[in-house]
Parts: structure tokens; C-alpha cells; sequence
């Protein structure tokens, strides 16, 4: 439960389609706009070890038993941590990361396989206690999220009701965590216009850049 | 905690050169002779995707942070427990294998990077706390040890000195831990001859198997 060192460690979290990676780079043109050195990056596989994790988990032929796979995106993490996040926070750089600890936790909460609290302490390990100083989780209801995904389909199979329970379960872990670490998540609607929620973002991080 | 299912799970630990594959070929000639169905295996790298995480620890390019690697074994054990170990022993074979949980705590604890209890608790959580039944630990001196692997030679430099302060600090880590369980492990003194402790073996299964 550490705080981060000089730099700032500040994650974006939510669904797929939500809106991360344009409120990323944003927000990165902002602050380096301010002067400050930004390190994007993201999990898993934001480092060569990590693509080799990561395909493993992604590409091994035949099931990775579920507690295995936890242990994989955890081993991803801690070397993440290590030797690009902490050295970045070290320099007093600002981490801009897409998906941390929250994803793990959600996402697994959501699946149902493994306990999230489990998870979370796990993830922590791996991380020697590094939590983000901001996490911006971007909130989308299921029906807009799936619009946005889908395009212009109208008609869904079982399968896709199935998957749309499950974000919607996602969607439920996500503003669990939240209510639970109000300090530290900053929870924007993603269904407003993208300028709108990066001044909501900006906003909350004018102080303290 | 939990104990093995119907099978039994046998596992063999010690330093390297004390003689641990030796006695598990003899141990699976005797067995089966019994007419026991035995899976020998090991850790890490018994399954195929264990080969997979294996060469990222051995082979990547560059340093792997010691929590990475220590959570890269442990995926290693909790597929290899999941797929290979808890099936065998369920179908009512006898499991015979080459290190286990005991390497990774005495290895850890000898090497002073990790806390070895962390690494422990770890590991279980891996295995969803899967224990052996018997665990034959092969006990052998530093002298002898270093003799067996290194044959003639007389003149040992500074990092084979280090080296040999290493593998007795893990020779004291293992005892530790058989102390500590004198139930489910078996010390055996690996400097006597091949046959006498292979039947120190047998004595202790007769009534088992």
C-alpha cells in the first residue's frame, strides 16, 4: 500500500471499448505539454519478458490451469514493476499504464474462477505494494459499450447475451473497487464526448502536475 | 494442507549430485515390480507448457526480477499440479517426483532474496495446497557433494568457494524444513552406498504400498 516514489503512477481501467487508449494519449499530450515526462505503457506484455508471458497465456496450445494463468499475468506484473514503472516513478517520471491491478481483480471477480481478494493479494505481491496514485475508470453502461463494439448489429446469439452478462459483471467489479478506494479512482462517464471527459481528467490531476 | 487423494505423492529433494534421479529409477523398478501404476515426473518443466515458462527463466535475454521468477515457478507447479499430479494420484497412481514446494523454499532461503515463507505460502497457493505424503530428502555433506561433482580437481577459486557456502546454506535450509515435518519427511544419508539407501527407502513404504 506504498505510495509511489517522486513520479506519479496513474492507471486507466475499464471495459474493452471504453475509450482507454484515446484518453491515454490525451492525457499524455497534456502533461508532456506541462513539461512533464510521460512513460506509457500497459499490461500485460509492457516489457519482452512480458510479450514472452503473454504469449504463452495467449498462445499455448491446450488450457493453462486458471491458477496458473493468475500466476502468469502476476510474474508479467512484477517484472513490469521492477524494471520499468518503479525505475520511471524513480526519475520522477509520470507512468501513464493501461489496465493494473484493477483489471485482475474485476475481471477475475467477474469470471468467477479464482477469489478476487486472492487475486488483488497476489497482484500486490508481485508488485511489492505499488497501488497507482490515480486510477481513471472509464464507466460505460453494457448497452452503449456493446453498440460501440458491435457496430451495426441488431441481432444477438447466446453466446454474445452470455458475453454481455459477463461486462456486465465487469462493469459491477469495477465500480465495487471504486466505491471501496474513493481517494485513489476517479470514475468518469465514457458515454460523454471524448474533449468532455478529458477536461474531467485534467481537472482532477491540475494540482498535482 | 490437504492430503494426496487415493494415490500417493512421493516427492525427492536434496542438492544436485546427492544421487535424487538414482534412487527414483530404483524406487519405480521396486514399485511397479508391486504392481503400483507410478508417474515419474519433475519440477520445474513436467508439463509442456512448464517447458514454455522454464526457458523464459533460463534462456530470456536479460535479468528476470526475482518476485517474476519466483511467480514463473510457481505457474510452472500450479499446471503441473492440475493437470498431471492431482489426476494421477485420483486415478490411485503413486507420483514420483524429482523436486517440489521444499526446493523452492530451500533454494530461496539460501539464496536470501525473497522471504522463504512468502515463497512458501506462494507455492500453495499454487498447488491449492497439495502436500506429498513422503518427502526423501538426500542429505550429503558439502565435502562430498563438491567431490561428486567435481571430480579430481583440487584447487577451488573464489566463486567455486562461494558457491560451496552456497549449497550449504541450502544442505541447512532442506534439514530446517525436515525438522520441522519429521511426519512427512524421510532424511536419508546419501554418502552410503546406492543399495543400502534404497532399502532405508523401501522400509519406510513397505506398509504403504
Amino acid at each position: 500500500m506504498e505510495a509511489a516514489g517522486r513520479g506519479l503512477f496513474i492507471t486507466l481501467e475499464g471495459g474493452d471499448g471504453v475509450g482507454k487508449s484515446t484518453q491515454a494519449a490525451l492525457l499524455e499530450e497534456w502533461l508532456t505539454s506541462r513539461g512533464r515526462r510521460v512513460v506509457r505503457t500497459r499490461e500485460p506484455g509492457g516489457t519482452e519478458a512480458g510479450v514472452e508471458i503473454r504469449e504463452i497465456v495467449l498462445h499455448h496450445r491446450g488450457d493453462i490451469a486458471p491458477r496458473a494463468e493468475a500466476l502468469l499475468y502476476a510474474a508479467d506484473r512484477a517484472h513490469h514493476v521492477a524494471t520499468l514503472v518503479r525505475p520511471a516513478l524513480d526519475r520522477g517520471d509520470i507512468v501513464l499504464q493501461d489496465r493494473y491491478i484493477d483489471s485482475s481483480v474485476a475481471y477475475q471477480g467477474a469470471g468467477r474462477v479464482l477469489d478476487p481478494v486472492e487475486v488483488r493479494d497476489l497482484s500486490l505481491w508481485a508488485a511489492e505494494g505499488l497501488l497507482p496514485d490515480l486510477t481513471i475508470l472509464l464507466d460505460l453502461d453494457e448497452t452503449t459499450a456493446r453498440a460501440r463494439l458491435d457496430g451495426a448489429r441488431t441481432r444477438y446469439d447466446r453466446l454474445e447475451a452470455e458475453r454481455s452478462d459477463f461486462h456486465a459483471r465487469v462493469r459491477a467489479a469495477y465500480l465495487e473497487l471504486a466505491a471501496a478506494e474513493p481517494e485513489r479512482f476517479l470514475v468518469v462517464d465514457a458515454s460523454r464526448p471524448v474533449d468532455e471527459i478529458a477536461a474531467e481528467i485534467r481537472a482532477r490531476l491540475d494540482d498535482r502536475v
